[in-house]
């Protein structure tokens, strides 16, 4: 391809940042550091200034309220709740992960500051319970919510620390495994809370309205927007950053194409599902997040997103049916073929690229293997964190004493809110 | 507290800038100039680049224009005016502004320059009317509007330059006033206006409703996540804006817990108001404002938070009734509790940090006095002016040549706007 | 004008960019290279950040995704597909001006190299679609959209092409000429695709409805906000961006004071036209953004906003009927009076400013006519080449082999959504 390559530097950097994941830090298993000659990540760090950063974290915060908050917004009758209880645990899980951070990270170190940097970190640990939430929604009520937050905070904090102090991952990979870990998490969850599930009223109450629909799009637009800019946030080199702005873009625009044009092939009168166009659009950008900072062909971000907008639709098309009535478990808002699919995708890709990287500038097959090792150890441990931690904490929400909403109060604002006149027409 | 503190810098910050409030101008009483060793101002101010400046001023534009746009959308019948009226009392407020500073400041100094710092602080200045109009919505025309966003933003502007001239505060603390400022100057021109009200016309119109929340939500969104901006727009150094960050983020999240738990305790079936999360959830960030950059402490933050929110739905739950009832005045948008009592809780605080600072730096008894004198002064001073320039303007605009909406057409878009079908359900 | 100047430095910038037309280029006509003291462009350029750039890139995307996706909302039946058509076209859009920018530029450098500030200038280009689809929207289904947004971006990416190379225009004057391109690219399609309108369908789907037209309100103040990023968002230097968005705003401010007091006072009972406010409140952005780099005086950029929020409210009142009826060219979302008129005041007010300048520093006759014939060249150039492929696409759009929607069901989600229920109302 020698038309269409990034900058020059580009180049030398993939091979420098490649190997990035090697860095030795005090608990780690003894491998050498490296640095590319071409990278030097004291001074990069010490340029980053402090609007950049207050910035970039207002660009996730608005991720996290405004995106999040109105992906959900599709269910006729659960908007208020939608929207009000998203920022309830974003509130809460991010003052929960900075107390947890702080914890955690005072085993290691001595001494705990608090900078605009972990807030950031906070923000989006806290994210990981706004996805699960999007499996659950409507079939809890704020307590069980509550205690979800807690316990999902508390793990996906402690196992971004075992990555970091243990498997000598930095700090983007492990948040970009954010997707896996949450969906996951939440499914088990979902599947326990789905058991008493009244089939007519999930019918009746999941439908798509217009209206709402035009809230979800908002929703989904800020994701679409400030995507590049999550998937960039915790990178401190400014070439990394920019390769993960410019990924992200071309992966999101390659998988929105794709999601408009297969939703209306694979429909018998060519017509859009809206609901597709939800989630698939949004799949490039989750797909191409782990390895965003690593890709500098715009050729291989396009096709990532294109191979993501077709996983996202497929299972959208077959999944539910499936996971519905045989498993029993009732994802709300599709946060499997999302953030779920999309995820694995790019856990896999990060793991091929950095063994292709590896392989072709060391040529030494033990450091593949140690790569490998990491690589998919980090990845297994989000899915297998996520399956075994929801497992434990559906198991709890669905004890009696948490009053679960009965199944005819799923999935509608009355049991929660406070309305004027109930009668009047919603 | 050994866990959980800020960066070292902080520290000595704060006992710098706690006294930045004795600056002296050419105008002053004579106090002498005091700086700290650590805070060098000019460099500080050299070294803020224009992106940075440019970035901030779109901030405070996303607040003003689509923040407080949304806010009070609640209303069923008014979501046309409110937002449309919202952004023409901007638009005209802004112009307002920046001739008056140009022609207030013009008196001070011989040569006016017009900066983006000032059409910045021409925006904020214009938020008061912004804030105040939440009082009146419903109950005013278009040109009754006008004439109260031009004398409110005179009185505000000139308040600021006695506050930055003669009582020798900086332009941070004098702007944060602008809360409390603008709460009782809407009050009282809301007690004028509310005095023709037909309660049942009120109690129709002024309902909630499902969709119009969601666009409220929306609003009150855009204030949560650019108040952190917002509150630290006019501070120059580096180190002050991201205390004020930090604390205004924090103060939000603890402001927004606590009002949805208050909010779902209060109730005797356990249900949310949904008035309540719109005001309260700001709350934390409005009574921050002041002293957002002396305040090092994330548990401060959060302690005004949880404190704001309690505030602000304790004033929710038993101000309306009483102030309709016993003093007529009729607050629309429950300006009183959203910006007004958490404003005084923050000047209190404010006070109350300045006097322990300066008790614990310099234990001279003298300049506590002068401290306490100042503090007080302007947070009497803005509540003063907007009480009484609030009653004035109150009397001028319940003239009858003002051609007022009759009781009947309050809260109804039909009364200014073309509708293509009149009988059609809105 | 003695008091309301901008800082010292913009007097002696006006002069120099004022003729930063003449620069050289390889393929230009011999002109010689002039360059003012006061400005050192590479230095400029090298003093841009990449944080920077990435923000503005950001704003960009809010401008196309976010303002354009719901400004078009307020067809009652057509929220969907207004939305996420848009999301669409920018997504193709962006990569297929990314491509011909890359083959185009080809020709003139032999290496290709992909940099942000390309993406931006990509999606500015796709936003030439997002303005023509305004007109034909409704009207269109999505494989005639899809033909249409190659057509007009490979167009409009020769025609920036060919002002930049040969006739010396710099990149920011040529892209602002998107206004008139787009415009009347757009009504030359509309004409050709409305000759099939059922008149009772287009009054009936055509009304405006509260609901939707509140999202639109929402589109409307993304673009207001963002609009000062958009016009600065090609201009090198930091005087020049400050100017472009000082400007920006100032007319932006008296364009919507104006469009709301003329729309009042233009309707006989004084009601307020929502249409009108949609569209005039952008008016003076679209009318400052060709000169908006040169404009150092407050007043100027108020007078010019003043005069497009009169064009095109006066455009809104008498033109739609005149189009419909005699010319039978139905613009949808009224792009003519929004965009197209005040982009024509924008390209004259430039030429004329380019006049006066020039006149002024050099007083050489030649140069003038260089500068009209440059000036005018371009401006002229937009609008024939809008024109005329225009009327080629409209030709191909409407041959029988596109299968478009048949005329009742113009403006109707369910020509192209699939919905849960047909009969709910919507």
């Amino acid at each position: 391809m020698p038309f269409l390559t990034h900058s020059p530097s580009s180049q030398t950097l993939w091979r420098s940042s490649g190997v990035r994941v090697l860095r030795t830090t005090s608990g780690g298993p003894g491998v050498t550091r490296w640095f590319g000659e071409h990278q030097s990540p004291p001074t990069s760090q010490h340029a980053r200034p402090c609007a950049f950063l207050s910035e970039v974290f207002q660009d996730v915060t608005i991720v996290a309220a405004l995106g999040f908050g109105f992906l959900n917004l599709s269910l006729r009758r659960y908007g208020w709740s939608s929207v009000a209880f998203n920022l309830f645990l974003l509130a809460l899980g991010v003052q929960w992960a900075v107390l947890m951070d702080g914890f955690l990270d005072q085993h290691f170190q001595n001494k705990v500051v608090i900078k605009l940097s972990r807030i950031k970190l906070a923000t989006m640990s806290a994210m990981s319970v706004l996805i699960s939430v999007g499996a659950v929604l409507g079939k809890t009520n704020l307590l069980q919510l509550t205690l979800m937050a807690l316990v999902e905070v508390t793990v996906f904090v402690t196992m971004m620390m075992i990555d970091r102090h243990y498997l000598n991952v930095d700090a983007h990979v492990s948040m970009m495994h954010i997707h896996v870990f949450a969906t996951y998490f939440g499914l088990m969850v979902a599947w326990f809370l789905s058991r008493s599930l009244n089939e007519t009223v999930v019918q009746e109450k999941t439908q798509t309205e217009k209206r709402s629909s035009l809230f979800t799009m908002l929703g989904t637009l800020f994701l679409w927007i400030f995507w590049p800019s999550f998937n960039s946030a915790l990178l401190d080199s400014p070439t990394e950053r920019k390769n993960a702005v410019f990924s992200t873009y071309y992966a999101l625009a390659a998988s929105t194409v794709t999601a408009i044009s297969v939703s209306v092939l694979a429909h018998s009168q060519r017509k859009i599902n809206m609901t597709h166009i939800h989630n698939a659009v949004l799949a490039g950008g989750v797909a191409v997040g782990t390895s965003c900072h690593l890709i500098t062909s715009p050729w291989l971000a396009m096709v990532l997103g294109f191979m993501a907008g077709l996983i996202s639709i497929g299972g959208a098309l077959c999944l539910p049916g499936y996971f519905n009535q045989v498993l029993g478990t009732h994802d709300t808002c599709g946060v499997h073929y999302t953030f779920g699919l999309p995820g694995l995708l790019g856990g896999i890709t990060y793991i091929l690229l950095i063994i292709y990287e590896v392989n072709w500038t060391t040529k030494s097959i033990s450091r593949i293997d140690i790569q490998l090792f990491f690589g998919a150890g980090t990845l297994s441990l989000a899915m297998a964190s996520g399956l075994i931690t929801g497992v434990l904490t559906g198991l709890i929400l669905s004890l009696k004493i948490f009053k679960a909403p009965p199944a005819a109060k799923h999935f509608d604002d009355q049991a929660f809110w406070e309305f004027p006149h109930l009668a009047t027409g919603f």
